[in-house]
């Protein structure tokens, strides 16, 4: 049925279709239905602890058989800087005013970690199929040690460069992630945004460049997107935001109506929710202090200060504060369980590559 | 052969390939090539008068009987701003002090126009079998005449809107140009450089918003774009930066050297070379004073104080001054003669399609 099995036996999976990991947004529901489906099962670890971590794998294990891919970010934590923190706190000022919030309470500490000793103690007991990270790889220790554990390691690369350093560092699989990708830019090498390339030019030269197996990210919502990714090269997509709008994600109804409302020209990257540069639909504290700013706390304290914002917000329906990533072609997304997306997605990519062959 | 015959019996050619017109790095010999070897050849304009557009025409009719497209950009010329065309002369002026050239002598005029009565009147006479333009379309009266004449009339779109925008103005053909794509963005509904759609995620959501026929452009550098580019749904590809490479495009030498060393993310969008954003090789006055500029002056009038710097550092070799325009797949070109590359690229992608449906 695919000319290109790589990942599909690496994996242990029928459709070469990977579910991006989305911290914040959904859980196993999401992941079972995708791994019932026939594609590849993600579960992002970068906002839970290890005991959640534990919970969400024996959950998933119980509930089916299929291969499982956990996810780490593997930021440095931050440096903290008084002064940059301080500034931006003032600049949320008038919005902690217009909500009521004391600006005197202690902000809240933030949620993302990165893979450290706890997670792969957790790795190397429970052993799930595959381990992906985003922003680079862990220290060599920490890799050796999910390698040993038998893990597939993969992480995402935004340029050439960063696939040929993944791949010189024991990387199994690279994820090209093109400019349109929603979420976290996985930049690691390069902080020059203005230079990222777009999935349409960045695959076929990170295949080029690499002996690996290559996942096309970014701009990918349906069938169309995945012969296209093929063609190009990928032996795999990654999609993220078109499972958003099935019943099992858990996004917040103001990220649901944004999804519902896509547009293709509806979001940008932004630095302004994390600290580091995402892609999102544009909300009022990204058109107001962003999309880039240079007084964003380093990753991921920026997101502090916000968080009582983003509870207000949310409380009134309203996405003001709130990362709502998505990537461009959120509006190719369809509201249907995700095991029947993944299986619809799997079919219509087959006729397509039919039908184009003629 | 090819499936999708809409755009190869609307043009009359054999390959779904388009030549993007280059203004100031190609004439007819590109033109020529590209016809010959089946694709759609282009003649870019917006840096000709009326009688450097007959000479081409005829030296083009001379060459072949295949199908000619006649580009024009159809912007707004700028209002003059003294106060803004003075503070980016100032911020020139080490440069100027750097070469030796006077700053007070008078700022050469740009040399971009828009297209007017006089070339239209050169359309109705001379009958290319299309006409394209770029920042939308002009105005009705004009547009009436070039489809009179019997043109058929393209122009690009950078988002879902702007192609309903063309569709509703009587655009025959839209090319859905993708963040990628090297040179001047298309863009004329949006100032918005954040929100611009990557080729995987525009031409998709544009196939999908308009009943015309839709020409990919932005990535694509080989016949692994051109399928890619298929599999989106679009009709056929619009190829810019990949033909530079060949022997007939006329790239002064520091663009050839800066083509022949392409990677992934060494391409920005600037608006510092004309005072449009476009997307080119970073050079040194991108990288000194953009690549955006609040005071570069509206387009074209940025470039002409750049015009003594571009000339005096192309004698010495260097591109530090010049519009070396490029798209993000650069690094996909080969220098072959551009005949040839129609040619190859066609089989190439046939092969590919065949190869892609086992």
């Amino acid at each position: 049925m695919w000319q290109d099995r790589r990942l599909l036996d690496l994996f242990g999976i029928e459709h070469p279709i990977v579910l991006a990991p989305m911290a914040g947004v959904m859980d196993t529901d999401l992941a079972v239905a995708v791994a019932d489906g026939g594609g590849l099962a993600s579960l992002p670890m970068a906002m839970l602890d290890e005991a959640k971590l534990r919970a969400q794998v024996e959950t998933f294990r119980a509930a089916t058989a299929r291969p499982l891919n956990l996810n780490f970010f593997t930021h440095t934590p931050p440096v903290p800087n008084n002064a940059r923190e301080h500034a931006w706190r003032e600049s949320l000022k008038p919005y902690y005013a217009e909500y009521g919030i004391d600006p005197a309470a202690p902000v809240p500490s933030s949620e993302r970690k990165p893979f450290n000793d706890a997670f792969c103690a957790a790795v190397e007991e429970l052993k799930p199929e595959l381990v992906s990270f985003h922003f680079g790889l862990p220290d060599k220790a920490l890799l050796d040690r999910v390698k040993v554990a038998g893990c597939v390691v993969m992480s995402s690369a935004t340029t050439v460069e960063e696939a040929r350093w993944l791949e010189a560092h024991g990387c199994d699989v690279v994820i090209a992630q093109g400019a349109e990708a929603g979420g976290h830019r996985g930049m690691f090498l390069t902080d020059s945004l203005a230079s990222q390339p777009g999935t349409m030019a960045l695959v076929p030269q990170v295949v080029d460049a690499v002996k690996l197996p290559v996942i096309a990210a970014g701009g990918i919502g349906d069938a169309r997107g995945i012969v296209a990714a093929l063609a190009l090269g990928a032996a795999a997509v990654q999609i993220g935001t078109a499972f958003l709008l099935a019943p099992e994600s858990k996004v917040l109804p103001p990220h649901r109506a944004a999804l519902q409302a896509a547009r293709d020209d509806g979001t940008v990257v932004t630095n302004v929710m994390t600290g580091r540069p995402a892609r999102g639909f544009v909300n009022r504290v990204m058109r107001e202090r962003g999309p880039i700013s240079d007084i964003a706390p380093a990753f991921p304290l920026a997101g502090g200060a916000l968080a009582p914002l983003h509870a207000k917000a949310q409380a009134q329906g309203s996405g003001d504060f709130s990362a709502m990533w998505a990537g461009q072609a959120a509006a190719l997304g369809r509201e249907i369980p995700a095991r029947e997306l993944v299986v619809r997605l799997a079919e219509e990519a087959q006729t397509l590559l039919r039908r184009l062959a003629g």
